[in-house]
């Protein structure tokens, strides 16, 4: 079949950025993520070519309450890594809520120290806008850095929200931290927690109730029986400083180790590789109906006739879906 | 057109469901809850039936962080339209995050007062494990309380996540509540509350430091453009003896009469069915698409081959869609 002139540039185009985003070019990543952060259309298209390349990366989340040292501790820990050879991508998730509005700017600010280091792309995503949640977005950014050559991908979150907590389900290893002084916090995380830490980090430990708060924590593991049969270390850092930043690398691969061989990673892949896939169909297929299941009329029109009450939503649903095609 | 038997029986059920919700049968209203909330496919030809007979509550949404008093003032000010005779309906939205779980049960028991009055309705609903989140579920959960004849709607919600915005925004108007003595809470709120509060309740302004919670709000609420030229009253109550409660319902009263003159309300209600609208055809023809889109293999099979990296995810959804039918 012949293509036009236009066709052929936009795929010679595509190749040509998939494979600049494979040798790392920093531009073209940085494009490539936009382009998915704003939902363009080209980006499933490069997404097909980029995911053939991607795959090879352990994805390490990173969560915790607010001021806890995640920033810090994910910079020194990307620093770590780096000492060893490997390409680090961080997603940092930023905490803007509906409510509070806007990044903190800070966090960016302290990971200046890596932002020289041409082994490692940072980038930031707002929580906010994001249709269907911020996780569908962060999984295919993944896909980007690890087609762009990281090994190891650092997704640091705030660990409140659904949407966070949707993040933080993309790693293949999830790292929580503490700090002492934070009062009842263990109490507070509870049972929730307990399924998704797979490594617990007290950081600040140099603070007085350090050692309470391991002792806390230990006993309420005891307690609880882990999903997967892991038992997640303890690990007590002084992020700023460095100290315990070793023991936090040897943790992760201890349980990196512990998931290959008791197929806990490759259970995690399947359940997050089924809600990507899930949340793709819907968007798609849901595209595909507002923009030929409406007929004449356009969303506000038939919106106008459910709140003026003349149609019930539930009915004229199920006449776009006949109108768009769907066989019944 | 001639109809079994059993649909028969099954149309002449709903009917009489639905005849005995609209006559404020609790039973039968508990029963529709549930049958939205747990998605059962018979609650979409109710809410059908249902829909013609709501949409005359004025909803009132009320939220604030934890334990500022949302569930005594939503009690106080139940019981205090009830005074005036109209029927009351509460769907008080339990914070059971991810991390916490569990629901807070100390909220329901304090409601107690309003338990034996057959003119309220009651109904705690779970932010977890809804399917799309819990906005959709508590619309229409709305529209059943409407149905039932209920002239006002409280919906309780923890100004919080993501899901709980969304359930804010069903609300006609929206209260927020403060109490003095949480330090930089009106710094922290900033922006983005002053979009969504109609009307700011300052509770247990009993306590030191109501007066400055005041100013700093209408110091704050003076330089902020208010997106509907409202600006909104700031009225201080202390809910546990009553205190304050009257000016609260003249406040919302106030705004109800400014909303529907400006548009305001109109405005609202349309952004609402329009978000209702879209999420019921985003849901219903995922729906289609899951049940006859996938051929011969099962979802799982289908994230097996991705996790494999056998298949890109984002070829396979076109597939799915085209086999499902949709016209392209």
């Amino acid at each position: 079949m012949l293509k036009s002139a236009k066709q052929v540039s936009g795929l010679e185009g595509l190749n040509d950025w998939t494979t600049k985003v494979c040798a790392g070019d920093r531009r073209a990543i940085g494009r490539a993520i936009s382009t998915i952060e704003n939902g363009e259309p080209v980006g499933n298209a490069l997404l097909k070519l980029l995911f053939a390349k991607a795959g090879g990366a352990e994805v390490i989340g990173v969560t915790g309450s607010p001021g806890v040292g995640k920033s810090t501790l994910v910079e020194k820990l990307a620093a770590e890594y780096r000492r060893a050879g490997p390409q680090v991508g961080i997603i940092a998730v930023d905490p803007s809520s509906p409510f509070s509005g806007g990044a903190v700017l800070g966090d960016r600010v302290r990971m200046q120290s890596l932002a020289t280091d041409q082994g490692v792309y940072i980038r930031s995503m707002a929580t906010r806008g994001h249709l269907g949640g911020l996780a569908p977005a962060a999984h295919d950014v993944v896909t980007i850095l690890e087609a762009a050559g990281c090994d190891v991908v650092l997704i640091e979150t705030v660990g409140v929200g659904q949407d966070e907590v949707d993040v933080a389900r993309l790693a293949d290893t999830t790292l929580l931290l503490l700090v002492p002084g934070m009062g009842d916090d263990v109490q507070t995380f509870k049972a929730g927690v307990m399924e998704i830490a797979d490594v617990f980090v007290i950081n600040k430990a140099d603070r007085p109730g350090a050692d309470r708060v391991e002792q806390e924590l230990s006993a309420m593991l005891s307690i609880t029986p882990q999903p997967d049969g892991w038992l997640p270390p303890i690990v007590k850092t002084v992020a700023t400083t460095g100290l315990g930043i070793r023991s936090v690398q040897e943790a992760l691969g201890e349980f990196r180790r512990f998931g290959e061989q008791e197929g806990v990673t490759q259970r995690r892949r399947m359940v997050k590789w089924r809600a990507r896939l899930l949340s793709l169909l819907r968007q798609r297929i849901f595209e595909k109906v507002v923009t030929e299941g409406l007929g004449e009329k356009t969303i506000d029109e038939y919106v106008q006739e459910v709140v003026e009450r003349r149609r019930d939503p539930y009915s004229l649903v199920e006449e776009m879906i006949q109108r768009a095609g769907v066989r019944c």
